[in-house]
């Protein structure tokens, strides 16, 4: 049977030591965020996680969602009993502001208890998920009206959200989309058309399912100029808020896929069904992006959750399964055979997974730390820094948690063996979740473009210089510091091979696009790499001052400095590969005919 | 809906222009091996695989096996049919002596057309596969009855085979087994315990099962010195070969797995079943390992034929799908949107996978031909070089096949976006088939074990200096040839890394075992990027001959030179942060106590 325990205390090493939450008091939110309030809330959604999220988990793959006759959608048993804990705790409103029923808190630890429901059950997770993305855009792009009818009620989760994006010959490029929207003169609209991918579309936890859909109003511009974001409840709401007709969207079908199953994946079909414009005419899109960027966020901490709860397994079976004897002489001659854990390939793989899950869980907080930052300070520089980073670092954490979270699942489920590959043990299941993660809220490669083509360049470079000499200062305010040389020379050799691409990008791509997409994929990767990189340099020294101070409990700080240890040695070099990839540029791969393939 | 055609070209050019087959006509079976017959055989290969098997690939996955009540099981529809056109045209015994009904044909050739039967379908192809094991088994073991009594009706297909090895708490270390053989006094055994993961282990489709049974004879020392082979027919054989009562062999259950589902993997419950002793008492590891070698090979296999369909399917689909526009301007300026194959970062998936399959079809061919040589050359010397060669490359085969094919059935399931996590289009079996190959005939963990603790110092370490010498030979041969820089300039970085690892290993590793145990996964992708490098380099040298000569399509050798120098520039280069790894050592990795992972 699986397990998992949610990791509070690395966590609170994040929030605590590295990042130093107390430092943001004055932020709005942050006042009430007190350590001993910190740890209260992450004990909380530790328990939650384990004790009523995870215990479906493996059963909600295996039973899955299933649609009726009558449209409607049967999901897992347990499922609503979880969803229901989940939200009268209200977790599912932890950031948004007190006035919408929210508890304000910041988005930092909304990110911090979010991993480990993603790690208890993350097709469930999914469903007030995809709320928290409808939510973010109707505060941003909603009228007041809108808000008050909405919010509330999505926000203490008796309603939930949904984001309907694709349709069937449309996913990256919307500008082809064709669902229509035909204006009533009542300020309402008409929406038909048919989506499909629909994440949570129809279920029945909740009492009304609030679909944000992209269509198309009559007569407007082609492309993705042409596009506006509606509202199309599943149930009419009337002044007073009750509930009244049903709308004329239904769910058409559920996809049959690889995983994530117990979340209702449907196609949906929009026949006239009743809209209402949120935002301006024809700028649905960047509406779509609030949503978008919130989720990318969400969608990279699902890779770091699934490798979490993979790791542990692999972790605790290594631990328990006796088979073979160690290379260097039987560690344990009292049994028939030692543990897997005494061999250092298994190690190997097992510490490859945690150095990227303990420097991604940094990493995610840190980011997070600049939405926050971004949306609550009062200062414009900090703001604006704090938003480039942001802008920066979301392709990279979509894409690089999720990329390695799927390798690291696979890695988990090897130390199984064959027992790895049947569906008891759940090392399948993560692995088949962990897989959609590279591909939605835009597929990876397309993360890799937006690094490269969007954010690289944005404001003359800002972001990325100012970055460059983030992790520079520190490599060399430390440098004279024993205890950090091993972290600071390595990332410092890192940083160089980032630059050097970064440099080659802007000597060669300029004059000829084709070379930045060839590198794009591998650039996202190298830049993963040395943030990653930058992430364990800040946590090794906090463990360090940690182990001075003479405070907590000294091996965990050693096993910090190990693991840390480990990434410096064997994951980071790889930027020197990417690196030289990206410096081959696009001819050989642009020269085959297309036929040719 | 998926497609699937066998690259027939790729293999004729590997087998006639690279391996230059007709070399070998001396050698038994080879004689009938004209490059007409070889052409006319890799046809009806072709047509079998795309006509008959690959049709119930998709459908096979989704119907899967289930067991009856009554301990019979069912297989998907359409593959008794499917199995029994395989069977028909003697596909099955393509290598085995005509003795027992074969055809008596190079093992090189079986190797060609295996990869298309199982690219077509990989589930359904277990089921003669364990049969082939089986044989080999008993040609190599069996006595002369055993021979006359069970490999014809194996050989024609009407029996099939398995391998018994895996027990609930035993897989890789095979010493723990506890399945019993209790002598009867008239050459019969008597055997009882419990078996999992047995591939083919209960299904309708032959007459009768052969079972080869890892057991442990009453008394018998304890591990591995105590093992014996048992044959354990499902149904009991006269010694008219009729079929009598049915054996106390049984299906207990079908294990859920992540994938394969049209093959029945059983837990098979041995009650008392009575067994015949294949080979000497105790020595059932090595009989074992007949099967098992040959396996491996097959295994190998199946990774390159998986990430070949799904190459194919990616290929197909990204000149198919219109979704947004080229970096460099539009390319369809006439249709809504560009076809994905404009894109480079798509490009360079698709050479990736394309880049391996090609210079692994030529692996595993070179490597099969070494099979035949070691098995049918007159020579000793020869021999013995061929022997040396296969048992050196068949870990890494196995290992970096299976690695590689499953990454990159990942990597062309990302072309097809949120379609390729949906079930219909095929893309999602090829992942979960492939994940399997990784694991079975010994995780690949234990492959890269096999290599540096055991094969590499075989004998001195004869094979590998023997092959780093062919290798290095081969790039000062072509250093002048300007058509082959690229190719041989790369491949000597490459071997130089390997060498400096192999050094590494030969000055670290022999005190202290666990350094081996650190690199050895490394060291096995080293060593398989280099192999592929010389087998891309051979390609090269070939491509280039043909269009000197000016025979043959010019477009197909200039796209093989193409693909080549992809692999030189964007793959190979990985050589050295795998030395990297090797070098880091064991010591961070060994520090951390157990309990705390």
């Amino acid at each position: 049977m699986p397990i998992y325990k949610a990791p509070a205390n690395d966590t609170l090493f994040v929030l605590n030591n590295v990042l130093r939450l107390d430092r943001y008091h004055n932020l709005p939110g942050f006042e009430d965020a007190t350590p001993d309030m910190i740890e209260a809330i992450v004990g909380e959604a530790a328990k939650l996680a384990e004790e009523q999220l995870f215990p479906v988990n493996l059963s909600g793959d295996q039973e899955g969602c299933t649609r009726n006759d009558d449209g409607t959608v049967a999901v897992p048993k347990g499922f609503k009993e979880a969803y229901d804990a989940y939200c009268q705790s209200g977790w599912l409103g932890l950031a948004v502001p007190e006035q919408y029923g929210g508890q304000g808190l910041p988005y930092t630890l909304h990110a911090a208890v979010g991993e480990y429901m993603s790690s208890a059950n993350m097709a469930l997770m999914m469903y007030p998920g995809l709320t928290q993305g409808a939510i973010a855009a109707i505060l941003v792009h909603g009228s007041d009206a809108q808000k008050e009818t909405y919010l509330p009620k999505m926000v203490e989760g008796t309603w939930s959200g949904t984001m309907n994006l694709t349709e069937p010959h449309c996913g990256t490029d919307l500008g082809l989309l064709r669902t229509k929207a035909v204006p009533q003169g009542d300020g309402s609209y008409k929406i038909s058309g048919q989506k499909i991918f629909i994440s949570a579309g129809e279920h029945p936890m909740t009492d009304n399912i609030v679909h944000l859909v992209l269509a198309r109003i009559e007569g407007a511009p082609e492309g993705t100029k042409g596009i506006s974001l509606f509202i199309v409840p599943k149930f009419m709401v009337g002044d007073d808020g009750s509930l009244g007709e049903r709308n004329a969207v239904t769910c058409g079908a559920i996809e049959e896929k690889m995983g994530i199953h117990g979340n209702a994946t449907c196609v949906m079909n929009y026949d006239e069904a009743t809209g209402f414009l949120i935002g301006a005419e024809n700028k649905g899109l960047s509406a779509m992006f609030v949503m978008m960027n919130e989720a990318r966020l969400g969608v990279g901490l699902q890779g770091l959750s699934v490798a979490e709860i993979a790791y542990q397994n692999a972790a605790d079976y290594a631990r328990e399964r006796i088979q073979g004897r160690a290379l260097s002489g039987a560690k344990s001659p009292d049994k028939k055979a030692d543990p897997l854990i005494v061999h250092p390939d298994i190690r190997r793989a097992l510490l490859t997974i945690r150095a990227f899950n303990e420097a991604g869980r940094a990493f995610t907080l840190w980011t997070a730390l600049q939405s926050d930052i971004a949306h609550r300070s009062g200062d414009d520089k900090d703001r604006q820094v704090a938003d480039d980073l942001l802008g920066l670092m979301t392709p990279i954490l979509k894409g690089v948690l999720t990329d390695k979270g799927f390798d690291h699942a696979v890695m988990a489920q090897q130390v199984y063996g064959g027992h790895g590959y049947i569906e008891e043990h759940g090392m399948s299941q993560y692995v088949r979740d962990a897989r959609i993660a590279m591909i939605y809220e835009g597929a990876n490669g397309i993360q890799a473009l937006d690094l490269v083509g969007r954010k690289l360049g944005l404001n003359g470079g800002r972001a990325v210089m100012a970055l460059f000499k983030e992790i520079g200062d520190f490599c060399e305010e430390n440098r004279a510091d024993d205890a950090m040389v091993v972290y600071t020379k390595s990332l410092k050799k890192g940083l160089n091979d980032l630059q050097a691409a970064t440099m080659w990008f802007m000597q060669n791509a300029m004059a000829k696009p084709d070379n930045a997409g060839a590198g794009s994929t591998d650039y996202m990767h190298l830049f993963g790499l040395v943030v990653l990189g930058y992430m364990w340099a800040k946590m090794a020294k906090a463990a360090n001052e940690a182990l001075e101070s003479g405070t907590g409990d000294a091996d965990f700080y050693k096993n910090k400095l190990l693991t840390g240890k480990f990434y410096m040695e064997r994951i980071l070099p790889e930027t020197a590969l990417r690196k030289t990839r990206i410096e081959t540029g696009a001819d050989t791969m642009m020269e085959m005919a297309a036929e040719a393939f």
